[in-house]
Parts: structure tokens; C-alpha cells; sequence
């Protein structure tokens, strides 16, 4: 008795199996190398198989395939939008699994709920009812849990904080990925760090050698040690990062707030200072009330989350962790 | 068959009786007058003691009790808090009110739940699983229905929307109502009137004369036709307004967003200019699939919301707009 999931990037796809008990028992990375469209499609239906067949698992009986998609998972008509994966924007990805599931049931859902559900069935959501998981990566997406429901919105794309609102006045900049995004995602970071060499050309820290990469990482480490471009481009995701964590507190009076995502790794060290500009905005009891932590299913909570969907999907009711 | 709503304000009680259809049988309003902790507590039991007493509704059958209070109401101690009622931080009125119940069941919830639940009963959210209710009159909050499920928070303080940050920077200002609270609700605007008189001496227009009030109607009414102070108090506002919808929009990916209160009201004139901000902002497909309304329940909102509640205690299944 197990689930198989896939995570699929924007760039590879991750495949598991998981124990109904929630142990990985398996898993595999398979690159893109440029795939689009129906290829795509193609690349999953080989690895899910490949898995069904293969005499282990045959054996082991898998009983349901969850999905993690980096984009939206629409119920109303079972299409996925995946703005990272060329063709993908009405893909009717469903249909093309059920060909080679044998029946086996299938869920869809997008990365930002399979995360905060993966962190619920083996992380730091085990047993927390109120609870909001923050992705921040190449961009950034929350998935929530409200009083033990998952948020998906009307149309499948709640969750999309990498638009919140936070400074005025607009600029036109903010308009391809959102304002908070343009500041404080892992892309938008790399960008307005291009964007002060540019402007500052005396500007001689660590990165104006080219070969010094503006990545989250290094920005990071940078910030640590003092670099000026480091400082007011780390500084300044603080400062947001902490006004959106604010603003989630006021709404969703939440338990706890897991940060997880690419560049949160390196990023963890600043939570102290993230807390701390949260503080300042946020309805001060239930601030006082929220514990912010790290994700622990690591770079395998949207695995972990589409196994725990699927699981769901065949029994829903039997477990420690209920989520409807 | 009857149900008995009590919606609790700062200065006044409004009682009413409601058939299980959502018909209002009978309403009444009574004022405060300074009441105190245990002095509100007692005027409410007297009044539902007169209602269950009374010939006609004794007849009729009261089923349920609901009850609206101005700030929260905890479900882990069945006590409520509410601010602008001095002794009600930790008051046990649920206590209170099934001493004089007479076994009939009671529920007490925030008037921002009431709100959302009251339009979800008979007004512009019927039919309608994912929908926010923002109240804007002497403060700001919201009552918040996603995906069918009331959000309540972890302690039961959700909805908190008056802290909403918005603009950097920081301002010790803003410490004791919050960010939005402070540049959007009725009394913040007022308090921002007094501000720019005096510290604009040579402003000469309408609320220099200190006759006229700068209410939020007044100020809104001035705002259309060009004084310098409404433009600047009410054009803020509207910025603000809108910035928070946006980030309603881009979190909850709501049907609708319905607008209520003091203050909606006069302002409902200004959901063009609000919605042309907050489309700036948002995630875009959601934007362009909320609709912004009016509330329809006018000024018995909490009324309608607390017999809503009561009576789903009695009946939660059997109701055509089933709430969790």
C-alpha cells in the first residue's frame, strides 16, 4: 500500500513513493532538458509507468498518484496553468495521467498547497490547524490552512501573495509578477541587484566582479559582512518580508508561519529581523500568538504534499492530520 | 419557530426576532447609556427575558440565541472582548446569558463573523462560497468566508484587516489601531481632518468653520466637490482602500468583496475609484473575476449574522447557504 507523487519545476520533475504512514521509501529527479507542452505530459506518463510497473511496486500495491504543479490547478474543468512550462496555460493535464493510471485515483494541486499539506502530514504543521507555509524561491506563494481548510479561492489561485501591496506609490514595474515579488522573490532580488550596478558605477563590493552571481545565497552572505548592495537590497526584502508576514498574521491569526523555498535556506538566519518589522504592524495579540519557522520536509515538501493529497483522496477520513 | 439576535455596539443594543426563513419579525434598539461590564451583561438578559416572556414569541418558540459582540468572542473560555465596553476584556458573558436562556442555545460570535454570515444569509453573499465582508465605520474589519468556511484564526482573531500595513515606513502612530485603521476608517479620518487644520492655518474651506463635522459623510460629500482637505483625507483613503482590496483579492481569490458599515454609506459613491486602485495591484485574474459590492442587509447586517449563527447551531445542516 503506497502513493506515488510527482513534483514537477519548472525545470525538472521529482518523483516519490511514499508509505501511507508517510515514510519515503523512494524517490527520483528527472530534468526537463527544455521540454513543452504535451512533452511534458509525455515525460510524466513514462515515469508513473515505469513506477506501476516495476515488479516492487507492483508488489507494494500503489493506491493513489498526487501531482504538485508550479502554477494553478483549476477544479472547474481539470486543466493546469504553469506559466514555467511553455504551452501549459489551459493544459488539460488530468486526462492525459488517468491514460496511464489504471484507474488508480488522481489529484492535481498546485506546489504552494502541496507545500503547506506536506509540511502538515510530516513538518513543522503536524497537528496545527491555523497555519500558513511562505514559498520564497524564483517567485513567491503561500499555501494557507484556515481553521483546518485549505484556502484555494474561487478559481484555485489564492494563495498569491507574490502580489501583495505594500508600498505606494505603483510603478509599472510591479505589473509581470506583483509588487512584493518584484522586491523580495529570489528573481526579483537578482534583478534590482543588476539594476544597482548598473545605477551605482561606483559601486566596488562583491558584486561588481561579474563573476560573483547576485544569487539569494550571496546576497545573503553579503548582507552579513556589510556589502552596500547587499544591504539595501537585503534590507529592503526585510522589511516586506516582515509587512506581508504582518499582514497574514492580522487576516489569518495563524499558529504558526513556515518559511521554506529556495532562498529561504540561506534566508532563515534573518527571521529574528523579519519578526521583528512584523511586530511593528501586525494586530499585536495575535503577533504575540504566532511562532515563524523553518519548513522540515526540506526540498521535498511538495512531494510529501501531493502524496499527502492523494492519500486523502483514497481515505480521508482516517488520519491523525485532517485537512479538508 | 423564531430566532432572537442581539447585535451589541459600543452605545446601543439592537435586539430582533427572525423567522427560520431569515423574515424580520420584530426589531427594537436600545442605547447603552454608559453601561458597564457586568451593567451590559444584565440590560441584555433583561432583554431577552422581556422576549422569551413575552405572549407572542412565547407562542412563536424561540429556538436559538445569537449574539454579536464588538470585538471578539473566544471559543476556548467562552468569553468575550470587546473594546469600546469598559470591563469586557476577559467577560464571561456566554455564562450570563444561559442563566436567563432557559436551556435554549446560545452562540456568541465577533460582529465582523456576524457580518459576512448575515449577508451570506440574506444578502448580496447568498449563494456565494468565497466572499469578504469589510466593515468600515468607526474602525475596520473583516468578516471572511473562503471556500464555504467562516475563518476564525486560531484565537478566534481573524480578520484583524485595520492592521493592515500599506505604505513604509513605520510610524509609532499607528501602534494602536494599525496602519489602515489609521488612514481609512471613519474615526481616522477624522482624527487626519483635525491634523491638517492645524497644521494648515491658511485652509479656509469647509471644515475650517467649526460647525461643520468632519465626519466620514461630510468629508466624502466635500471630497466630490473639490475641498483641498477632503481631497487629500478621502483621496488617501481611497488609495488605501484599494490596496487592501488588492491584497484581499490576491490572497483569497474571492467571488465577491461586499462593503458595509458607517462609512459604506456614503463612500459606496467611491467603489469605481477603488476598484481602479486596487486593479494595480492584484493578482489579475483573480481581480478581474471579484466583484465589488455593496452590502444588501443595511443596517440589521449583525442582526441577520448572529441569527444566522443560532440558528445553524440548531439546524446546521438543512440550510440552503451551509456555512462551517
Amino acid at each position: 500500500m503506497a502513493i506515488l507523487a510527482i513534483d514537477l519545476g519548472g525545470t525538472k520533475i521529482a518523483a516519490a513513493i511514499f508509505s501511507q504512514q508517510g515514510s519515503l521509501l523512494w524517490h527520483q529527479s528527472f530534468l526537463l532538458n527544455g521540454k513543452k507542452g504535451g512533452e511534458v505530459a509525455k515525460f510524466i506518463q513514462t515515469i508513473i509507468t515505469d513506477l506501476l510497473m516495476s515488479p516492487q511496486w507492483k508488489q507494494e500495491g500503489i493506491e493513489a498518484i498526487g501531482i504538485a504543479v508550479p502554477g494553478v490547478s483549476y477544479r472547474h474543468n481539470d486543466t493546469v496553468y504553469a506559466p514555467n512550462i511553455p504551452g501549459w496555460e489551459n493544459y488539460p493535464l488530468l486526462q492525459d495521467i488517468e491514460v496511464v493510471a489504471a484507474g488508480i485515483p488522481v489529484i492535481i494541486e498546485s506546489d504552494r498547497s502541496c507545500y503547506i499539506m506536506g509540511e502538515k502530514w510530516m513538518g513543522a504543521a503536524k497537528d496545527v490547524d491555523d497555519v500558513i507555509y511562505i514559498a520564497v524561491g524564483t517567485g513567491i506563494g503561500a499555501g494557507i490552512i484556515s481553521g483546518g481548510h485549505l484556502i484555494k479561492g474561487y478559481n484555485d489561485i489564492g494563495g498569491a501573495i507574490g502580489w501583495l501591496a505594500l508600498n505606494r506609490p505603483h510603478s509599472d514595474e510591479y505589473k509581470n509578477c506583483g509588487f512584493f515579488e518584484t522586491y523580495a522573490s529570489g528573481a526579483g532580488m537578482q534583478k534590482l541587484a543588476k539594476q544597482y550596478i548598473n545605477d551605482n558605477t561606483l559601486y566596488k563590493g562583491f558584486f561588481s566582479d561579474q563573476a560573483n552571481i547576485a544569487s539569494a545565497d550571496n546576497l545573503i552572505a553579503q548582507y552579513q559582512i556589510g556589502d552596500e548592495l547587499a544591504k539595501k537590497i537585503v534590507g529592503q526584502a526585510i522589511v516586506y518580508w516582515g509587512m506581508a508576514i504582518a499582514n497574514l498574521v492580522s487576516i489569518f491569526n495563524p499558529q504558526k508561519i513556515i518559511f521554506g523555498g529556495g532562498v529561504f535556506g540561506a534566508a532563515a538566519i534573518l527571521l529574528p529581523y523579519i519578526k521583528a518589522e512584523a511586530v511593528q504592524w501586525a494586530q499585536p495579540v495575535s503577533m504575540a500568538q504566532v511562532e515563524l519557522c523553518m519548513a522540515q520536509t526540506g526540498s521535498h515538501t511538495g512531494l510529501y504534499g501531493a502524496a499527502f493529497l492523494a492519500l486523502k483522496t483514497i481515505n480521508p477520513h482516517n488520519l491523525r492530520n485532517n485537512v479538508s
